[in-house]
């Protein structure tokens, strides 16, 4: 049987190169012989993919906190149990553009809702599931806003202000200062030669290291 | 300002009336000039019809159980917090198709998710509202399901078998034996104007009942 795979995450605010960075942590992990699977959150699977249509379309409705936070997880508990973990079990490392640090960031932080309520479905969704690594690209909340309006039309969450993404850069940040071994911060304002840089060395080091016994 | 109306829900297994029931419960109020909200789950908002349609779709991805669940409460938290309390707060009763006793039959009777996990996101959703009165329209499955059967293309639950209904029966029936002031057991397997007639006089009883505060 294959030793379990790594569960890595990407996380930050928009605009900060996440996609970039993602398919520059795969080429790493592949020149080093090892298999993955990149995915992203919300989405991953058909059905968890048409809960993130849902998530995202701006619509009139003004949409409750509580229901985006159960569609987020409901996603999560479709693409965790039938993409992720089956993934991990075949050992596979598995490299996810965001999973819970963005509901505490997003939901908790930008929306308000109490990280109380987000441990509760944590939990039950997750069990003791978390990520071994997460990689947070972290930039002013400006320059990524900058970069997301470029790519075209805003999506319901790219629709709002500046201190939203601020109390999200925030709750990100203070997530990662909690848990310094679990989480890495990549400067991502850099130039991007740099920042890939930083992220091809970090992967090659996790690569190289022992994998803790879950 | 208005007295605050009562919230009551219709609940049963397939085929057994509830749409021609709500019906005539609502003509029943209005002939006693009682303004009411007709609504079913899960939907009755734009964004909780949404999450329905992805909810009865048959698909060839399998949907893991929490996934159900997690939608269903998604639409519920919609729902309950834009659409039934306001209502409710404006002196309306509101008859609702299903609500979460259908989650404890359904998710929990019929697939076997436990009736704590549902407890917890009941309590999320819904902090202490619960229905005023439940009207359980009871027949036997067989009789039901071929009421539905002749109702067309079936969808992702009408294509359970009958052990999965029988299990929702009985869930249902255990929970309303549990609480007979909440719950009213309706024999829906009688002659149509008969259950008609009982559903009547209960809605009749109910609003020359005083209104317990909650």
């Amino acid at each position: 049987m294959a030793a379990r795979g790594r569960f890595i995450t990407f996380e930050g605010t928009e605009g900060v190169g996440k996609s970039t960075q993602m398919k520059n942590a795969a080429a790493t992990l592949e020149s080093l012989g090892i298999d993955c699977l990149v995915t992203r959150e919300p989405g991953g699977t058909p059905m968890a993919e048409n809960i993130r249509e849902l998530l995202l379309a701006p619509r009139e409705e003004s949409v409750h906190e509580m229901t985006e936070l159960l569609l987020m997880f409901a996603a999560r508990a479709q693409h965790l149990h039938t993409h992720i973990l089956p993934a991990l079990d075949a050992g596979k490392w598995v490299l996810c553009d965001r999973f819970t640090d963005a509901t505490f960031a997003y939901q908790g932080g930008g929306r308000g809702v109490s990280k109380e309520r987000i441990s509760v479905l944590e939990t039950l969704v997750q069990g003791d599931v978390r990520p071994d690594h997460v990689i947070l690209l972290d930039a002013p909340v400006e320059t990524g806003m900058a970069r997301a309006k470029k790519r075209g039309e805003l999506d319901r969450f790219e629709q709002e202000d500046v201190d939203f993404f601020q109390r999200i850069r925030e709750s990100y940040l203070e997530r990662a200062t909690a848990a310094p071994g679990q989480y890495h911060i990549v400067n991502a304002a850099l130039p991007l030669e740099q920042v890939s840089a930083s992220v091809a060395a970090l992967l090659t080091a996790l690569a190289k290291a022992p994998q803790l016994v879950g």
